[in-house]
């Protein structure tokens, strides 16, 4: 199943993707479901909403309140040799809040302060249920589905201090969907997927999700430890090589270019870049 | 005004101190009044609930879900030189999730894989309003009020990876309250105040609010920069000089340490130390 968060009679709805179009499941937001435990396959088979199209300026973000967005920094060899880091032996887990989120065919915002804002295409997954201390065999077991995200940087900004915050969490910086892809759907972890992010049509990244150096699996075992995790919380698994900021000359992102992050079997989430203001 | 959240009958409550004790205002959550833009002192003056004492062990965290809870490391000179990070000229920012908040007098729990639990004391923030592109002339304007914060860090996790973000997340170690002061009880901007943290009696952090790098004000309008603000996000200040991690010998937490943090006009927020199971 194919969830879309979009606006319908200019109300946020949810619905589910069939040949004909998307049926409207109502108005419960996807976090709100997934808190409740709502089996997503079932629930989908119930709709009985109107069979709709979503307008290409319909889109919202795939949820706006996550419990969490976690986000793996040097997950794939090539991206953190690129940016010139030494490669941990422990994922490297930051944080974005919901106030970043954009959805597909939304701009992303290059801030009037800062002209490095730069792409990172990257494969998201999604919680049913979480807890603590789950066991790595057991770990996708708590996965409802995968998406897309395009976890838009500002350079400058994120290497201003020893933390990364701030250059990750701009508003319109994170752009999220357009489709939830039920884990079923997928290989196991979503693994061995082509993800490539193209600018204007040019390809820049082009990998495979069996690349990444902490699984889908490991990521959620590792997270537990600590921390419990929720249903609805959100893992942004990590960009392969190919960034702008690692380019020669750098190839930062400029009013009017246009980004899209396609991962097989998931689909293409689309953003055009404007200025701020 | 001070608010305090806390079992009543069971059930959360918040409340608002009284000389005779807590007068109860009902179950909506802080996080809720502020987002729908209330007035804190009016509110309290219309209180109508029953005067009541909070029995020690029912306090809860001062907000459950606050929108963000953005941290700030580096913010006292003589804590980045303890701590041997050369001193950015930027606020260093980090983000902790809702997940890991506790409360007074309960547990900081120790967790089973590491035993280098370490305390932070430190003033946190309370945003009543928000906003982007905030001027430092106005940012004391968007503050609810000050309470405290105990920033309890693993200090072997927060040092796996280039960021520290799981190492300031496992769960019940982000102790938060007890009262939320209102801002027109205080210096502005917090500023001028005796910030102490006690282990077992004995004073390991000793500071005044006025020795931090960047204030409140710098820190809102920095944020407000890149982010937008909103009513009920936190703003956990930073820690001065103590910790038990630049300790020769180092002085981590023990199971029975009792970690007290005071701030002059705010109050102490007090916890215990367990071990994990």
């Amino acid at each position: 199943m194919r969830y879309v968060h979009f606006l319908h009679q200019g109300e946020p709805v949810l619905g589910v993707r069939r040949a004909e179009g998307v049926q409207v499941l109502g108005s419960e937001s996807l976090e709100s479901l997934l808190a409740r435990g709502v089996d997503l396959l079932h629930h989908a088979r119930e709709a009985q909403g109107p069979l709709v199209q979503v307008a290409a300026d319909a889109w919202l973000p795939l949820m706006r309140q996550p419990p969490k967005i976690i986000c793996v920094g040097l997950n794939y060899a090539d991206h953190t040799r690129e940016a010139a880091f030494v490669q941990p032996d422990y994922p490297t887990f930051f944080a974005r809040f919901a106030s970043c989120l954009t959805a597909h065919n939304q701009p992303l915002v290059r801030p009037r302060l800062s002209d490095s804002l730069d792409y990172e295409g990257e494969m998201a997954v999604v919680l049913k249920s979480g807890g603590r201390h789950i066991r790595k065999e057991e770990a996708l077991q708590h996965v409802a589905g995968y998406t897309l995200f395009n976890e838009a940087s500002v350079r400058d900004y994120q290497f201003k201090s020893p933390q990364w915050t701030v250059g990750k969490n701009f508003d319109n910086t994170g752009a999220f969907g357009p489709e939830l892809v039920t884990a079923d759907e997928l290989p196991a972890g979503g693994k061995g997927l082509h993800l490539e992010t193209r600018v204007n049509g040019r390809v820049v990244q082009s990998a495979n999700t069996c690349d990444m150096l902490f699984d889908v699996a490991t990521l959620i075992a590792t997270l537990s430890e600590a921390m419990t995790l929720q249903a609805g919380d959100v893992i942004v698994s990590g960009t392969p090589a190919g960034v702008g900021f690692a380019r020669e000359p750098k190839a930062y992102l400029r009013a009017g270019d246009l980004v899209e992050v396609s991962i097989e079997g998931i689909g293409t989430l689309s953003n055009p870049v404007v200025d701020e203001d």
